[in-house]
Formats: structure tokens, C-alpha cells, sequence
């Protein structure tokens, strides 16, 4: 039966880090988070940052507002927050209300207080290999194999999703040449023609796409590592609403050699370098 | 026998365009060339840049500067050339001596005037799927493919290489939701183990590993296309110099369906994409 790679041993190293860092820094690092609508995913996602945040040393401020802002009024208030010395990263919660041009908003917030990751200087620097803030999602998966000693140089990784949060910025970091790294990198996605081709040859793979129980047992080749990155909200017989991954955890369970939980897994990792990257960010302006 | 993809009617191709945008731009772009040294071969292809430049309507600046420039120095020359209205473009011919930070200087250059497209906020967009000046190697292969119809959606394109101005850049591209891409990508390089593994599957193999001919025709599929971006000048048994590709063409020519010769391929069709890329960069000023 595969080992589960849990979250919790990996959140608690992050969090022993984290405040070994605000110690070293000397201040309360500051996150601004901007909400806006009143989504209830979006409320408890934020409500678990406020939490940890606040109980392992950082401040959150959140503005929570109005459905109606319109562009103009957003980006206002991105500036503001850019230019206020008091603030170290900058959260937009995701998803935007269509009306609003998130490609715009993410490169308009100071790369340096980019805790999200999303700003292109950050992307490219990630291309580069050079240090910046990156994305959280592909840092938790990052940290999951980092943490279980998953050995990826000279491995197959085999990643679905092609996403430019995700995929993308994953796939770079796994081929760079910073531990875990050195991978042979396949990224497949819905245009992919004969899918269970790509995935039944990965020594490690990873599901990104969204899609509830996706990734079946004969799908995966006998012993490899699974990543669930999904988290979705299904319905199941018993008309119970319940969070499963991209992955049929039961039906690959005795065919890997690990697997990710969903929930416990990415996810939560995901939120604790979030709130990484919040210190990574006062460093950063401390330097200046 | 394969079909060679010439670059010959897709240079003419890309230059008639950047005629005619140039007599919509109604004014000569200005490309800025700092040469560093007097490597023979960097030299060549610079006076290449200028023959073709002004040829069409590009005005080319060479400044040729000493091996004994520091990096404050060539710091200052690029901030000094960043204000300058008068240039559209600056390309710092590479490689650079090693005393000079490349890394340092490419970030340096004012990302709309960066015809190389190796300014992190360019590699960022070009994750993104933003409009942005792209790095000329892949825009060249990219062309290629365009030019001779190559399908590539749904198609396994197996890349040699992960250096930052080709592999992973070109990967990004090919991946992207934009014709011609929306291909099943692999990434490999020297710590890829088993590398025949995956090269045999590629419907579109794409060398950029700067080895002499290092694809043998074992390595291929039937009937696959190659693409070969390397240029190696290496001495033939004859004791004459001589450029071959990271492709042994006449082991290949036969089983493959296309190839990309070298010389006369991919390097040719660079140059013209570079002198696009300074007329790009004139209209990013202009449209301020």
C-alpha cells in the first residue's frame, strides 16, 4: 500500500521555520489580504490564512469588499498597498468577479510584495532560476517531495495541467537544477492525445487539471510516486459533499508507492508557504 | 527522403513583413549592437545583423568595446543606451567574458527594448501568454513549423535541452494555447536518463544541446520531424572546418519525414527574427 504523503509533518517544519525567521527579522511581517464578494470557499480559505498567520507571528489585515469594484477602483487600491511602507505581501484572493482583469491586477502589484507568486518578473525570474517569490501551489509539491527525500533527478515527473499557476511554473521548477530538480519533465494537458500513453511511463506523477477521480489505477505504472494537486468539491452516493483530488485515491492506493491526500496533502501545504512567502517579502524589503 | 525546411523562403517571408511594418511605422528602427571583444565568429554574425538591417530599413549602431570593460562600466553603457530615445533596440552580443555578470545585465536592459527577449519580465510574459518580445531562437523554430505547416496540437514534441533561451522557452511556446502549440511536451537533457527513450517517441524531435551531430538514427522515429537548433563547428576527417548540427543529417535523412538543415535552418531564420524583434520593440515605443 502506497505511504501517504501527508501535509502536517511538512506544515510544521515550514511553521518552525517561519518563526525562526521572525525572530531573525524582528517585526511582524504584514499581509494585506484583498477579498472581494463574499464566496464562502474563498471566506474559509482566508480565515485559515488569518489563523496561522496570527498564531505564528504575522499580521493580516483583510479588506474585504464589494462585488462592485470596478478596475479602475482596484487597481487604485492595489497602488495604495504597493506604496504603503507598512505593508509587506499583497494577497488578492482568486477567483475575480469576470467584470475584472486579473492578468492586469497581477502585474500591477509590486513584484516584491507578490506573495502569490503571479507577477511575470516572478514567473521569469523562476525561468531563470534566479531566486524570487514563487508560486505556492508548485513550491507545496516541491516541499512534499523535498520533505518525503522523493528522489526526481533523471526521474520521469509526468504533470497534467498546463496552467500558468501550476503546470508551468512546476514543470520549470522540477527541471532546474536546484534539489528536488533534474527531472525529464512531460507536461500534458486536454489537448493531449492518448493520455494513460504519458501517465503509465512517469516515475512521478503529478494531476493538476480539476477533474474529481481522474487518474485511475490503469493509468499509473506499478510503484509510482502520485501527487494530487486537485481539491474538488463533489457530491457522493450518499449525497454527502465531500473534497476529493484529481486522483481515485482507492483505486491507485495499492499500485503507488506514495500518494498525496486529498484533503491533507498539497492544499495544505500550500497555505503555509503563502504565509512563507510573507516573511520571504519583509526580507526582501529589509535588504533594500 | 525527408523534406528539408529551409530557412530561405521563410526569411524572405519574415523580412517582406518587417518592410512592410516599417512603412507603417514611417521611420528607420534603431538597433543598438554592443560587441564586446573581437571573437571571429561574434563578428560575423554581427555584420551579418548590419548587411541585413540596413538592407531593409533598420538602422544598425555597432559600438565595439574592449575585453577590459567592467561590469560598472557596461552597467552604465546599458542604462545610458535604456534612456537614450534614439534606440529602439539593444542586443549585447554574447558570449560575454567571464568577469562580466550576464545575469545581472540582461535584467539591466529595459525589457522594451530587449530584442534577445532574455529580460525575466519578457521569459515571465511569455509563461504568461502575454504579448512580449520573445527570445529569437525559439521564435525561430516556432516559424518554421508555421511556414511548413507542421501540425503540432495533440502531437509528442520531445525537446534536447533546458538552457534558458532555448529549452525551456521553446517548451513554454509549444505548450501554449497559440498555433502552432497546444503540443504534449517533454523536456530532456544530460541528466535524462535513457534519453533514446523518449526521443524515439517524439513526432517532432527539436536538438538544442549544442553536441555535433549527437541524434543517430536510432534515436528517431519513422517518419518524425527534426528540428536541429545546434551549430557546432567541428574539423571533417578531411581537416577542413566546417558547421554541422546537433543532427546526423545523413544518418536521419532517410527515416525522417522533415529536417531542418544546418546551415541554412534554424540559425538563418534567427537573425531575420531578431531585426523583426527591433521593429517590434518600435512600435512598443511608439504606441506610449
Amino acid at each position: 500500500m502506497a505511504e501517504l504523503l501527508k501535509a502536517k509533518p511538512v506544515v510544521k517544519e515550514i511553521y518552525t521555520q517561519l518563526v525562526h525567521d521572525i525572530t531573525r527579522l524582528r517585526r511582524h511581517p504584514v499581509l494585506e489580504i484583498i477579498l472581494i464578494g463574499d464566496n464562502a470557499a474563498a471566506e474559509w480559505y482566508v480565515s485559515n490564512l488569518i489563523k496561522n498567520g496570527t498564531k505564528y507571528g504575522i499580521d493580516v489585515k483583510l479588506r474585504q469588499i464589494s462585488y462592485t469594484i470596478d478596475q479602475t477602483e482596484l487597481e487604485n487600491l492595489i497602488r495604495e498597498c504597493n506604496q504603503d511602507a507598512g505593508i509587506d505581501g499583497i494577497m488578492l484572493q482568486k477567483p475575480l468577479p469576470d467584470h475584472l482583469d486579473e492578468q492586469v491586477i497581477n502585474s500591477l502589484i509590486k513584484p516584491e510584495k507578490d506573495v502569490d507568486g503571479f507577477h511575470p518578473l516572478n514567473l521569469g525570474k523562476l525561468v531563470l532560476e534566479q531566486p524570487s517569490l514563487l508560486p505556492c501551489t508548485p513550491q507545496a509539491v516541491i516541499a512534499l517531495l523535498k520533505f518525503y527525500k522523493i528522489e526526481t533527478a533523471g526521474k520521469h515527473i509526468v504533470i497534467l495541467g498546463r496552467s500558468n499557476i501550476v503546470g508551468k511554473p512546476l514543470g520549470l521548477l522540477l527541471l532546474g537544477k536546484a534539489e528536488p530538480g533534474n527531472a525529464t519533465v512531460t507536461i500534458c494537458h486536454s489537448r493531449t492525445t492518448d493520455l494513460a500513453l504519458y501517465t503509465r511511463q512517469a516515475d512521478i506523477l503529478i494531476a493538476a487539471i480539476g477533474k474529481p477521480e481522474f487518474v485511475k489505477a490503469g493509468m499509473i505504472k506499478k510503484n509510482a510516486v502520485i501527487i494530487d494537486v486537485g481539491t474538488n468539491l463533489i457530491t457522493d452516493v450518499n449525497g454527502t459533499d465531500k473534497y476529493v483530488g484529481d486522483v481515485d485515491a482507492e483505486a491507485v492506493i495499492n499500485l503507488a508507492s506514495a500518494l498525496s491526500p486529498v484533503p491533507g496533502g498539497v492544499g495544505s501545504v500550500t497555505t503555509a508557504l503563502l504565509l512563507a512567502n510573507v516573511v520571504k517579502a519583509a526580507f526582501l524589503k529589509t535588504k533594500k
